[in-house]
């Protein structure tokens, strides 16, 4: 675990990172929710907040005061312990307080964080560390709503120049791992969610990993194949979804006149955007399926070297339920919410994305989102 | 009907109080929507502005180039006739353009039409003004939008301070009226909608109209005598909406330490912000009904003077639907959508409110909204 | 107003004709309900009958005891001063009472209240007529109910064999009325419902009316001229409600090998099922518009022999709210909620249909649903 | 695997006791659909012929006829391969073709398939076979949808008497597992659904299964103990789902004048009817956890002896997402349909209710709903 000068220095560097995202938007652009499932960006910014004033400071400080009494309530995202919240679908009411006096509470929270930090004890200093991590989190959160929010305007703006993918990709291979008993499951003294461990023995089956992920042109091979409109490669649940939408095709891909485009699109380009209802649909098409979280986790750990775009690209959905590992027990207080009480509805993502910080990657780390999600970095590794 | 030059004047006046009216309001708080009903300040203000350079510019400037050629659509509110329409429920998401652009898009089209406008022929010059008309519409909805939306928020933020009523009000007293003839609709060559003719003969039976509307402390008497529990009292539909949303009291209000307690609630100030379910319960309850718009009109023309708060406090409620007049035709073009297309499952309102500017009132007046509607300025006053 | 005697034969017959439309169905036919505004034919059975149980025998019978206590809250419809009611759309889940006990239901309750009609005084009497003039509206509904319920039915069952109309109708003429004031509303001493009266004057300009109604190939020619694609000829509400539901033609219309074909479809018949939004529609495109009930039933008073298909066809569509009449008071008591309380965003529909009781017909009745309805036999008389 | 013979004989029984459950039904009871999930008995009586008519007879039978051409859609449940099929939720529409006509297409069947069984290759007789284990399943479905549709009606009618628990259960007790490889999945020769395989190894931490299931008054102890007002207890979803139905208590449960009553509530009867989210938050009340599926297998083929209620009281809600096996492929043609498309949101139940045919039961049976259902007979067994 980090002492409490890393954790000083650290602390820094995450809280900066967050401000850096959100300074290529308006206030405007920072107020507005497009849907329910996304948030404001200002939301974003005093939620992480919210969360050192009231686990860090709170409990702690001397003489304690709020920044602002009603921000406990405001900005509180879905912890009951800590009592009320503002309705999560009318996070993009909030035009008050505005994105400056956001900006100022950042401020004022990190000066008495900072100068709190040297005082801490170790288990106040954990708290600091999964406060960055929980930011670190909602970094890629900033970066996946504002998307969804930029593609809701007919004017099309973009957050960034996008990423150009020239050369074609690698020929895709199959890494095989021999049958045995595996182990899976954070290990060692860093950081980890409670939902990563405990560490745990699994059988597993012989099986091969696609060494990268699905491209673009790959996918649109599916389409053009009738992948859409072909029930009988769908979960039932996945064909009334796509039916109910009348979706034809991932989010953000529209036809334009020179075949599928997208705000990235190039055929060389990784897929994104898809939910687990298309990528089990393309892995069936494919012949092939997708990998258990526990293979994954140990053909990463075994053969990372021969896998490409395995943290750095995007998401990966794995063929595993969100559920808890074997002895998996919450944490006590308020930040036992934290996990635990999302596994149902739930598939699981391994890996990580361009938008994921690269200091909260592990090959541990269990992402999770309900089969429908689509508005986050997510793709496609084979596996069979 | 007014010439060029009054008309530049009327322009730089309504078009200068709208951009005070905003004046208030952060770039967040103008660019949200608080429901589907409701419009951000942004859209009233770029919308209002669309109208001048659709109806006015477009057709008649040499080499028209439009100030951004998406805003077409994105300001278009319900015109079919002009082409596509940005979904009404949407309008909230658009973060962009930022308000300091569509300021921007406003002076450029004031400069436009002011600089045209000693060209215009007789039926142009009409369209402006039936523009700056519509504008008054927006301002006063501006209002009842902003406020809206400020009551969704926790920190119930105040867009200015609340008037006050000190003084008890006078006696309510009936003023009678003969049964007869009467002539109904707007007369004369100033300027009216085209739903306020023709002007056009009805039977009128004896009727009498109470001088002043109702106060908070007469409808808090409705309340506390049951009557939001008394279904005998309500319309079937008006009974089904207040259960559906659990109502036991008009909009905004709220039980505070002191009673009832509104943003601006003394007993002496007149009742607003009540459906048309409401306005016909109470007046039920107090043995007495809400006037038709004939009855309304006539007895604004002809005993006026011993009438109380005809027109500067609240919209008054009628028995009336909002229906054509006999012989009515829409008129010609788009703008014939302004009016004749919303007449079904409407109800008349006679009058003008707070919010209402003054040169934008007119006793042939139809305002319209849905029976459940009680964010506009909506109060009752009685006849019998 | 009829006297005992009288009244026992016509309360034989009406209740005898009731049965009489429920013989072709099955216990299942009459059990299940296809969409909430719609009701089982078995509980059609039951409600008419719980009228005379509740209103008529509950409070005169000496020593009443009802048939089954529970049909109290089982067969009211929404007379809210009776108490309880079953949620109007969880009719359909009733399979208990069976029909053959409904039918009980009504010959045990036809047996008690013959045997007290005697013995009833005016009022009691009044009470009675009003229960078969109900029962008579429900014979309609009966109707209307089983055929929107067969028409869900793949198998297309029929109720019976669909009339033949063979013959062109005659040439569509329009007979003109001068302006003048008009008495409208019941006169006389047979009976009425309460929304008939009182009797009062109007003014009405001059007018013409179509001689007879609309014809399915009158209004396929406003389908095959693009009527349901143009904006510009509906209502907003209509053209809301005709793309929410992707309607492009009647109910019970649809494109088949020869065309457009209904259960009844021939060019020759009137046209039926339509909604208020489509006859409006209809009537802007043919250049001329709706009746409001005051013209109908002048005209129908004062032209009636030029005016063909009166009220033995499709009720007709107005173009007036359905509003209380000057004076209206509501009855006393229960019944008082059978008609007063739906006066709003109804439309009124005038004349009779061919499912409508030759003896429920007359000239002052005033039907009415909202602007979306047409599961009725409803139709088109233009007026200009 | 039966041959022809005896599975002559198994057919015989079958879809003998299919018809001895609907015999207590009116056709009115068999007609109605209480929710979407669930289907008029008339639906399942008809469906599971539809099955052999499908997919024994049409492919095998010379000169095949169907016994009504719009049964194969009408009576299609899911089959996307089959064609089209009724929209699910209007199978209560349906109230043609009647119960008479559906009791004689269910002979014409029975007579053929019968006729042909002799006939028959492998493969048919296998598909005979699934079709009988199909119907068993809709056997379950008839009682837990008719005590469903039974509930909704305020004249509460019963199926048949209650079952008495009088008898105090045995104390909770707890049979242990050591920790090792263990084999999971159908074995042997007999018949099983395609989702039991293939057989495959899981690694088993060690573990405790309680030796009996929780009672009703052991689950009433933890209503009374604020279990229902607690979100520290429930996953989100549950959370949610309990809030938006207002649920207090589990599916049929009433407070009567004697405390909690239900159709057969006695303190000592076994809970049922408890959605997952249910089972999962009591078993956190209790200090404990609900099994996975590999543990309630392994347990009770290795200490069956001890635990009681296996098989023949309540579905036991496990820990398990019902996903593929290792290696699981769906079967060839419409059958393939059966179980694979339904691999996501749902959780697995094990073992078998008072609804089960006993020949029906298997220990690799996987059974599986969505978290929130309740309506079939459900229960709870604990794991530590």
């Amino acid at each position: 675990m980090l002492n409490a000068d890393q954790l000083s220095q650290h602390y820094r560097q995450v809280r900066a990172h967050t401000l850096a995202l959100a300074a290529p938007l308006s206030g405007e652009d920072a107020s507005v929710q497009s849907m329910p499932d996304a948030s404001p960006t200002k939301w974003h910014l005093a939620h992480t907040t919210w969360f050192f004033e009231t686990f860090v400071l709170e409990p702690r400080e001397e003489r304690f005061k709020p920044f602002d009494a009603a921000f406990r309530a405001l900005f509180n995202s879905y912890y009951n312990a800590v009592g009320e919240k503002h309705p999560r679908a009318q996070r993009g009411l909030l035009t008050r307080p505005g994105l400056d006096t956001v900006l100022a509470y950042r401020a004022d929270v990190d000066e008495r964080v900072l100068r709190l930090l040297a005082r801490l004890d170790h288990a106040a200093l954990a708290l600091v560390e999964l406060g960055l991590h929980h930011e670190q989190q909602h970094q890629e959160l900033l970066l996946t709503d504002i998307k969804h929010l930029f593609s809701c305007n007919p004017l099309q703006p973009a957050y960034r120049e996008a990423a150009v993918y020239a050369a074609p990709p690698k020929p895709l291979q199959w890494q095989a791992f021999a049958e045995g008993l595996a182990e899976i499951g954070h290990a060692g003294n860093g950081f980890a969610y409670d939902n990563e461990g405990p560490r745990h023995r699994v059988f597993l089956p012989a099986y091969s990993l696609a060494t990268r992920l699905v491209t673009n042109a790959e996918y649109a091979g599916f389409i053009d194949a009738g992948g859409y409109r072909d029930a009988s490669l769908w979960l039932a649940d996945g064909w009334d979804w796509l039916r109910a939408q009348g979706r034809g095709h991932p989010l953000y891909w529209h036809q334009g006149d020179r075949g599928w485009e997208e705000f990235t699109l190039e055929g060389h380009a990784p897929l994104s955007h898809v939910s687990y209802f298309e990528a089990d649909a393309y892995a069936r098409w494919a012949g092939a399926r997708l990998p258990t979280e526990a293979e994954w986790e140990h053909a990463a750990l075994h053969g990372g070297e021969h896998l490409q775009q395995l943290d750095d690209t995007c998401w990966q959905w794995t063929a595993s339920a969100y559920l808890p590992y074997p002895g998996f027990r919450v944490s006590e207080g308020a930040v036992g919410e934290y996990n635990g009480k999302f596994m149902v509805n739930q598939m699981v993502l391994r890996g990580g994305s361009v938008a994921t910080p690269r200091s909260h990657v592990r090959l541990s780390y269990r992402n999770f989102f309900p089969a429908s999600a689509c508005w986050q970095f997510t793709g496609i590794r084979l596996a069979r």
